[in-house]
């Protein structure tokens, strides 16, 4: 604590990433990263970004990169905005459509842990939607008065899907709110909402290029929406930072997103490897919530998820352990190759004494 | 106007960053980027990092580019915040050290522009601070109750100094509040506050890559200060994006803040050229403020600014105007390279009717 901070920055508990370790090699399932590298192509332009003209500010509003990704979608440049990964969208959202002391923005009980800390840095007040003991969220629970609607579907850190007639039913009871879906994960299973953005003006559709298109490390997210949502939070954006997408992410994501072989190949893999997964460890006991996602969530009744966790840092393997109410006897795994997923089944199986 | 826009958004007025037309070129001289290209090595380590590591978020602390800094400052890695750029980092400071509803942030009454537009974001009162004729700011003015202070050093888009003296007299008589000294152009001949860092703990300087780096198109600021300051303004980046500066920047800044030899080539070029440019305009019949900048701040008093700033675009030459209060009668040009600038010596002298 110091003196010189606000009372904002005294009050906020800011997101606490997954680890990123240096001082061992880990077999990494704790951040849902892509396990298969990016498109070639997009490599190629990224590096072909790498020149003389560095020296010049980038597109601040993305032109190219935005008529690209309307293109995939049969939208107009004016219903995409792109920013700095999904995170920086998301957080742009926060003052472009909440009132801080207004109604209080929906979200589930459990979902991404990034939002109530969006809530606490801009004085949004929020109030959480239960769910049943397998994760689910019942549409009626958005069916209340609120200052906005933020969804992840696929959840995290579950990986559980919402049905697109349910999002639907929510739009439709809650016309005067912006209702943000936010599928960082849809494209490994999920149903999206990016077809109903012409339908609903107050729809809001987060994606980004950093699970599916493996390019975490570039730092690319993107909104679609109304051209009237689009320009909300452009604003909160040219109020923050004229430039926040660099000229070789927004030639990168370019290529990404045209390189849609390379994405089919890459999620078939992820989705095969997750299903294997899910039936070995449901023959070792463990219970599997289904997932839509590029991760898959786990708990065992006999086996603590934080000695799990334990045990298998000390193996080399890298999961994700929430130490919070609810979700503390489960495990996040993110799907990597066959090859890391066999040596983790193996691992578990070791740590439970039972060889595969 | 959009009903799903808070009111904050409805309120403000973004940043309007200087244009990068692309119907023909231009000799750029309008955003204060650098004429010559950046460090060959720091190209060489971007295009290192552009590989299947990009399947991988970047380090989210910045580590090693933040030791890089330290070590040029003769700092710890605990001094160094590094950001999207600087005015990210201005951005993330309002919500650290600010108060809403507080005393208000002080700040000249000619400075950047973008001061105003962060504080109506973050809902921060501000006073400004008037100036002279000469555009010179009395520290006195800085001698009253406030929330903050921001000076920008030397100042835009005057490229007036503040003496050191000055500053310290700021932070002396200001032990309660964050000072924040906004150093992007400090390389081009001011005098940086960062040696007095360990003497203030209310001080904060915040520098950028993308003028005199030649690196506008990477994305990189970063802010020096005493350990909780930083933690400050982590805190908030935290709540926002745990990921602002991707994989490729974080290589090429550690490379280009190394490659001193090739910084001060470009200074020495950019110093030399301002003052040959400053002169032939003086001859000119201009006013021309002395400059510690890459840019230089000048009016005529037969020639309107407006008719000016239109007569080089048609000429394809493009400089700021800036259609405000005490500046309307003034043009800011970019320092470009000999070559650009004895073309924009020659368009002057053909618009003035007078041939040098």
């Amino acid at each position: 604590m110091s003196r010189y901070w606000s009372q904002t920055v005294r009050n906020i508990s800011p997101y606490v990433p997954g680890e990123q370790p240096k001082d061992r090699k880990y077999i990494k399932l704790n951040t849902n990263e892509n396990p298969y590298p990016p498109s070639a192509k997009a490599i190629e332009a990224i590096r072909d970004a790498v020149n003389e003209t560095l020296r010049l500010y980038p597109d601040p509003s993305s032109e190219e990169l935005r008529e690209t990704i309307a293109r995939t979608f049969s939208l107009k440049k004016e219903n995409v905005f792109v920013g700095n990964g999904s995170d920086e969208v998301l957080a742009f959202c926060f003052p472009a459509f909440f009132e801080p002391a207004g109604l209080p923005v929906l979200f589930a009980e459990i979902t991404y842990s990034f939002y109530p800390v969006y809530a606490a840095l801009f004085n949004t007040p929020y109030r959480l939607i239960p769910m049943d003991d397998e994760f689910n969220v019942p549409v009626e629970g958005y069916f209340q008065e609120n200052g906005g609607i933020l969804i992840a579907n696929p959840n995290a850190p579950t990986g559980k899907g919402l049905p697109l007639e349910g999002i639907q039913k929510i739009l439709q009871r809650n016309a005067g709110s912006v209702v943000i879906i936010d599928e960082a994960y849809v494209d490994f299973g999920g149903h999206s909402a990016a077809g109903l953005i012409e339908t609903y003006p107050n729809l809001l559709v987060i994606r980004t290029l950093s699970k599916s298109h493996s390019l975490a490390g570039l730092r690319v997210g993107y909104a679609l929406g109304g051209n009237d949502l689009i320009e909300g939070i452009t604003r909160v954006k040219d109020s923050v930072n004229s430039y926040t997408v660099d000229r070789m992410a927004q030639a990168g994501a370019r290529e990404a997103i045209k390189d849609v072989a390379c994405l089919q190949e890459t999620l078939s893999k992820i989705i095969q490897t997750r299903e294997r997964v899910s039936a070995g460890l449901m023959d070792m006991g463990f219970h599997v919530i289904p997932s839509q996602a590029n991760f898959i969530f786990v708990s065992h009744a006999q086996f603590p998820a934080v000695d799990l966790f334990q045990s298998l840092r000390e193996k080399g393997i890298l999961v994700r352990y929430f130490n919070k109410p609810r979700i503390d006897n489960y495990l996040r795994v993110t799907i990597g190759t066959d090859e890391e997923m066999d040596r983790f089944l193996e691992a578990i199986a070791v740590i439970c004494e039972k060889r595969i």
